[in-house]
């Protein structure tokens, strides 16, 4: 069935059982999230999928300003000599480059890269704005869309275009670099865990997974329903590659020029999958009530035949709205043609953490029905009340989601302690697997060997091996590496 | 003086009666607004000049979903067949666009133009999306950065790249296209008249001016301090020349095929060059309070030799910042090592509408200093309630910006009734003149000729001919056009 048949028939999410990926894009292009464009390996994001978006990146917005940081703007285009200086990060992003070669009717003297990262450009700029170590930190951010040519692609988790923030950071020191990567890893982590329900687990890539350039990289790192990894957030010590390389100095206290040491990380639109395939079911999406776009829906039912009735429906309805008011973001159905169950399936694909139905024969009794996507838990409650009470539900709803994947991620973690144990807990299904790992690359190939589409997610910060022999050489290894198949 | 030593010098804000121009880029390159990228044509925006558009962007993002739109986000890429269908449209925009010609190693079997505006891919994708009168009306927007490769770039006012956000619309009848048309730029009007402190003229474009592939394009029209128009935002009707072109059909409730009609408006970051040139002064910029970064700086006058003075200035401090809490944004400039003097200028040329000094002389009798940057006003005034003033007069002070923009517009408009009136009333300065005219692009090309670099702005909304004579060809006239230089 081609995706636009799949649109227009109501019923046909796959189940997630029978093909994850499917139901995957059978729930983002339903639900109205994002489709594909007609240009290679881009995306629309529809208006529902860039609302949860935007209250994503206000969520985000604000830690990174609360964390001193300010947002700019820097040009998509690069030029390809400036691309170019920092010898491991033109190797890493020089096959996914997209070159802009004619422009304004003639072709270029130089081509211009558009941007797959913005380093490049960023320290070709602070070169001439950083001098004293009074100029020092300089802690930026800019909100932007991206482009890398994947040659596979899927909607939200990888698209030839994306949106992103990335932060830039240059410091007099080593260690307050070291502290900022930390710092910024932790926002990521709030964001996931407190305002997407999605717990994760932080740690270091290896060095064959680290940022081309990077001295290191940190990401968190957080468990799809299918048992699949998804990286969410990445975080990076630059160190001096890149102020080297582009030459940026500043005289210290003691007047000796130096060069600062320096970050970057970055956040994308691929969050957004991560919401999706976290918390989604059969039924589609259900979204955590903080970056839900809609968190309440109100569904009045009507009879033509009872005029009596739908007025005291319409009465119920308005008083709910008015009571509510700003508190929760409300939106009450009210479209005609259309039968309640309809209405129902379409908010429930749309992950809409709260319904309520206002029917006269509740009302008679001074009730209305109250559904919680999360679990379809259904009761009569009070109409007396019901409005202030909704800031609490939502509340609770958020708080049980991410209980649900807290628990999802305990059942499905084991310890391993050798390649048999590795290889037995990938038998049945995908898990998160963890276990003494000496950080060698050469071990990193023979692991991720023994299990098909295995990575080594990250060495966890959570967890020390304390010498316990390597999995893979058997040699005392410093870390707990996170083993599992990723997005 | 190149613009780099021109950075280094803290007294070379050019005068504006010496050199606009200069005066221009001096103030947003001194008050670090923006800079030049070093990739053709580009900008970067630096921190505090993102943070007001920041603003801006929060207030007219408001209007747009008050109005009923909703944000979402489109490709920038768009093939070049797609580009190519709307035969006006492709004659206007084509010699203005950058191509994508090479992606992931290879060179591409079509190229891509980066969209310079993106009607043709969302027409393209709303061909799948449109098919009932249910379908309408579709009212959306973006945020996002345009490319369009410009012969001459100035800072904010015209660059390759710009930030900007285009509404796209589509309609079952055409008068509901046409009122859209009118609301938007009614959501201009507010931005630039409430929030801006800018008074605008509306208006209709002439054939030869308006959006390419539109029927019409409506505009607003700011002057700026030198007497110089400043296109500040416009709204498109395009009927059915886009839907017809791209085949967007949608069945009306008769069933019958129709094609929707549509619209677009966009407003960009060329109204930050409008507020620089509008309020700004020889010291820099002045900053309509509802959309300055910083509102009221506080200044401590401490000294090294009187910790007892000092102890007061920092309690008084603290007490101004504690009561005023978020109602207004507030910044404490205790930087040390740096003269009060220097800290003043530094303000004053970042336009912060609102100084407080607060010293131990002032203190001893209960009382500080408030300097207004508008008009430099300087008075003492009871610390005891100060904080609870601030956000009346961070209003007065708005009104106070416009009254002036108005003053001003007033004083330089001059109404012409023939071509020698025209010519006379430029021979001066440069004003904004309005006189009857017949539309007719002979006419219009006649006019041009008579003053340099003259312009039509637009037929004026606010005014009627009432059948005078056309300043050019004597014919009867329906309307008053206004004429003027622009940027």
């Amino acid at each position: 069935m081609s995706a636009e048949q799949k649109r227009a028939d109501p019923k046909s999410i796959t189940p997630q059982s029978e093909d994850f990926d499917r139901w995957y894009v059978d729930t983002v292009l339903r639900a109205e999230l994002a489709d594909y464009a007609p240009v290679r390996g881009c995306m629309v994001i529809r208006p529902y999928g860039f609302a949860l978006w935007e209250n994503v990146q206000r969520a985000l917005d604000d830690m990174i300003k609360r964390t001193g940081h300010s947002n700019m703007y820097f040009p998509m285009f690069i030029p390809e000599s400036f691309f170019a200086k920092e010898a491991d990060h033109v190797e890493g992003f020089a096959p996914e480059v997209a070159w802009v070669t004619h422009g304004g009717g003639r072709e270029l003297e130089e081509r211009l890269a558009i941007r797959p990262t913005s380093e490049t450009i960023i320290c070709t700029l602070y070169r001439d704005w950083i001098h004293s170590w009074r100029d020092l930190p300089v802690k930026i951010n800019q909100w932007a869309n991206m482009c890398r040519w994947e040659k596979r692609t899927r909607l939200f988790l990888r698209t030839t275009e994306f949106l992103w923030q990335e932060g830039h950071t240059f410091h007099a020191t080593d260690e307050e670099a070291g502290g900022e990567v930390s710092e910024m890893l932790g926002c990521y982590r709030e964001l996931a865990e407190e305002w997407l329900a999605i717990p994760v687990i932080p740690g270091r890539k290896t060095e064959s997974e680290k940022f081309a350039g990077a001295r290191y990289t940190e990401s968190i790192e957080a468990m799809m329903a299918d048992g699949w990894a998804l990286q969410s957030g990445t975080s990076h010590h630059l160190a001096q590659n890149f102020t080297r390389a582009y030459d940026i100095t500043y005289s210290d206290r003691a007047n000796t020029l130096q060069h600062p040491f320096q970050t970057s990380w970055g956040l994308s639109t691929r969050i957004i999958g991560g919401v999706i395939m976290v918390h989604g079911d059969d039924r589609g999406l259900v979204l955590p009530p903080r970056v839900a776009p809609v968190q309440v829906v109100v569904v009045p039912i009507v009879r033509s035949n009872d005029p009596e009735g739908t007025a005291l429906v319409e009465d119920a309805v308005r008083r709910i709205q008015a009571e509510a008011g700003s508190s929760v973001r409300l939106r009450v159905d009210d479209r005609e043609g259309m039968r309640p169950g309809e209405k129902y399936a379409e908010w429930e694909l749309r992950g809409v953490p709260l319904r309520i139905v206002v029917g006269a024969k509740d009302l008679a009794g001074g009730q209305v029905t109250l559904v919680r996507r999360l679990d379809g838990e259904q009761r009569t409650t009070p109409l007396d009340g019901l409005a202030a009470q909704l800031p609490g539900l939502l509340e609770e709803t958020q708080h049980a989601l991410r209980a649900r994947a807290q628990q999802r991620l305990e059942e499905r973690s084991v310890d391993v302690a050798s390649l048999d144990e590795l290889v037995a807990a990938f038998a049945e299904r995908p898990v998160f697997a963890s276990g003494p790992f000496c950080n060698d690359p050469a071990c990193e190939v023979r692991i991720k060997a023994a299990v098909h589409a295995l990575t080594v997610r990250v060495l966890r910060a959570d967890r020390s091996a304390d010498g316990a022999p390597c999995l893979a050489c058997g040699k005392p290894a410093d870390h707990v590496a996170l083993f599992a198949r990723a997005y």
